[in-house]
């Protein structure tokens, strides 16, 4: 690993909303075995739906910043070090002198939840390995996670271990995620964004509902489903596909949507078969697999060097 | 800022287990409006209670590295960027050549929590703003938030934005903290242990449940409760208090509890209040207090130097 030269880092959290509970019971509660039992007040007021970025700026700076966002049921740690060790494409973006922004969105990660049920009812889901091991095509659903994809490209050895990482998810928290997503891309100013999975949803959102376009460029890996929103016609837009796309149903059905929406824009939009660039293998969480630094390397030279005014 | 060159940057999930969930009955879903519904099966095996580490190495690496466990109902965040955009401790200590590794414990940010109510039941508390101005000593818990405490040194008129960090937090999880937070430190290795709050139950448990003494030092930031376990006698121990404590019983009690249980360890242990070194002010959370520099290198100079072997 080379060492790697920072003008700066830090995080910060932004948007969200207070909220103000009363006419709840008051309950008498021990907060840990060496404190005394209290009495908690749920009445007062509450500070949710932000979400969290952490940034590194490298030095030399050579490029615009790039905004990674994680899927559903992910937090910012899937764009770091891979379950397997090695670096992730945050590392790699810095290395090449991308400033990196890394998002947790509302009710992932260091961003928090929510456990007022008035305010968030329900409880989140949680993805099992079995569900993961089909959703992430790693292998056929049907085998009970013995059977690998040829040529499968996660470290599929940490195919467990990865799973620590993964975050319950509510159902209803898109509005949240999209406005705290948008105070985000304000706050760090005009910059490429690189979205995975339904994370999608919630980016093109956002950038069809802000009122200055802040996009440099949008790279959708693998995105689950778009809606039918405008963005801004002067961002470019990338889709990437990885392998085993075919084997799955759920992924046919989302690629087609996808497409359909794409289509139906005014923007610069490509998408990008890795199998097609001479990269098969690569699953849904292409950015952990092994040979993830060639996807970047395209998806760099496909998209982002064309908006930095790079050749 | 002076620009950060670090050999090493990148995080890791440890500790965990799998728990197999059966005999639920599969529910019909939508995960987006753009997703068509499907069938979500939770039977299956489910990845828990792991914690999430990030660490950075400086270049030049002039000392052990520091492990940095956040208080009950925070994550890691609190040792990053203040609410208020100044250093935390984490950027102090790199500039001063520790290497730093953030924990974010089971349930907390980004090692994720179990929704499973099978396994983990009943919902999270959430902390108000009203009982944080009491609990954190901000101002007198009696008077809506209207009045600060004399000289209070956290940075007040960011006291609602930092409360977006705050997390949800269960009363059952110890165990799993504590598994954890040992596995963390067994992959780290011999490291000085910083630990804020109710974190410090967790990492006493902690410390005294391992088998070999990999903690070069102990500073316990206002400790909420110490169990009345014994550590490796080779651990100094370092405990430091803020201000306004004798504006509440709470904390008042805890100080009186903590000091019971240092008094009967054969540590080298000392006890700071910062009013008696000349640094009034601090609130609980005294790491992201203006002069937070200055309360850490109080803390070097008693503690982590005298451990490795500076002078």
């Amino acid at each position: 690993m080379k060492p790697l030269k920072l003008l700066d880092t830090g995080s910060f959290h932004v948007g969200g909303r207070t909220v103000a509970i009363s006419g709840q019971t008051p309950v008498e509660l021990k907060l840990t075995g060496t404190i005394d039992a209290f009495t908690l007040d749920p009445n007062g007021t509450y500070a949710i739906e932000g979400a969290y970025v952490q940034y590194m700026i490298p030095d030399p700076c050579e490029h615009s910043p790039v905004l990674l966002i994680h899927g559903g049921g992910m937090n910012g740690s899937v764009w770091e070090t891979t379950p397997d060790g090695r670096p992730g494409w945050q590392r790699q973006l810095l290395e090449k002198g991308y400033p990196v922004y890394v998002i947790d969105m509302v009710e992932r990660g260091r961003a928090g939840f929510c456990s007022l049920d008035t305010v968030w009812p329900g409880q989140p889901l949680m993805r099992s390995l079995e569900s993961a091991w089909d959703t992430f095509r790693i292998g056929p659903a049907s085998n009970d996670m013995q059977e690998v994809f040829p040529g499968q490209k996660f470290p599929v050895d940490f195919f467990e271990h990865s799973a620590l990482a993964w975050s319950p998810r509510w159902l209803h928290t898109e509005k949240a995620a999209v406005a705290a997503l948008s105070k985000a891309i304000e706050r760090i100013g005009p910059t490429h964004v690189m979205v995975h999975s339904s994370g999608a949803v919630t980016a093109f959102e956002t950038l069809a509902g802000m009122e200055s376009n802040l996009a440099l460029s949008l790279c959708l890996i693998e995105p689950a489903g778009l809606p039918e929103a405008k963005i801004s016609p002067d961002i470019p837009v990338l889709s990437v596909w990885g392998d085993f796309v075919e084997h799955s149903v759920f992924w046919t059905d989302l690629y087609t949507q996808s497409e359909m929406v794409l289509a139906a824009l005014d923007n610069r939009c490509e998408t990008l078969s890795l199998n097609e660039c001479g990269l098969p293998g690569h699953s849904h969480l292409l950015m952990q697999d092994t040979g993830n630094e060639r996807v970047l390397d395209v998806i760099l030279d496909r998209l982002m060097h064309v908006r930095d005014g790079i050749t």
